[in-house]
């Protein structure tokens, strides 16, 4: 059974390994966690409303390397008696195992995560450029009815 | 001085009518405050990185009424040191004040806040038939850089 968990302390070399790997896999290893990772993580981990979620190697014995990562915010909000909703970000595949359907299962069991908590959306942004990773969203259901707009400080 | 302030529980039913206010101005005396509205906004008041905030009628000889409203989330990152980010959401200017520049002063006091707390990046997304509110971002020094998907669930 695939496991998508939150992420531990032991798991933040892996993640940042995987937030800096763009086309090739970094091994966690060579990743030097600095203090601002050790606090930006651990701000994460103690807010009942956002976590890090890392998937394990499904074809792994367990426990597996972790392949996969992403971000959610739980937003909540006043209309719909107060339901919350699932903002996901930094959505990640090791470089070596995308294309094998490892993105979809690491969506899927996120999805299925906000919905046992009880979300009703899940609502994410994706670079206008990225078309292949639109029709992947599009794929899971997803609709691409807004524009996502951001200013930097 | 134009306040744009965090909403108290005083201030809910005011919201409330600014979030079902489409075309015109609902009184917020005829709002009924239904208790999943009040944990709604408890959950949200409680929140560290979750603000309902209000602007109060610039005109009006202070404290004036509720003429705007928005939420904006505070999301703690890995990336750039653990910074924050600043998600806008529920954007809302009363219905007979729309055009006079009310929706520019809640958007450039809301930028300021996220601002002055550290956050580097303020992000939204706005529905794509509304291109009216995308010239209005756009102008605000917003870039549509992304496509925003949701999945109800």
């Amino acid at each position: 059974m695939p496991a998508l968990r939150p992420a531990t302390r032991a798991d933040l070399p892996a993640v940042l390994a995987l937030l800096s790997d763009e086309e090739r896999v970094v091994d966690p290893a060579s990743v030097v966690v600095t203090a601002a990772y050790e606090d930006a993580f651990a701000s994460i981990d103690e807010d009942p409303r956002n976590e890090v979620l890392v998937l394990e190697d499904p074809e792994a014995d367990a426990p597996g390397p972790v392949v996969g990562c992403l971000q959610v915010t739980y937003i909540p909000g006043l209309g719909k008696g107060g339901v919350e909703r699932a903002l996901v970000e930094a959505v990640r595949v090791r470089a070596d195992r995308r294309g094998s359907g490892l993105g979809r299962l690491l969506m899927e069991l996120a999805v299925a995560r906000a919905r046992a908590r009880g979300c009703a959306l899940v609502q994410l942004t994706s670079d206008k450029r990225r078309t292949e990773a639109h029709r992947f969203y599009a794929s899971l259901g997803f609709a691409r009815s807004h524009d996502g707009f951001k200013l930097a400080l």
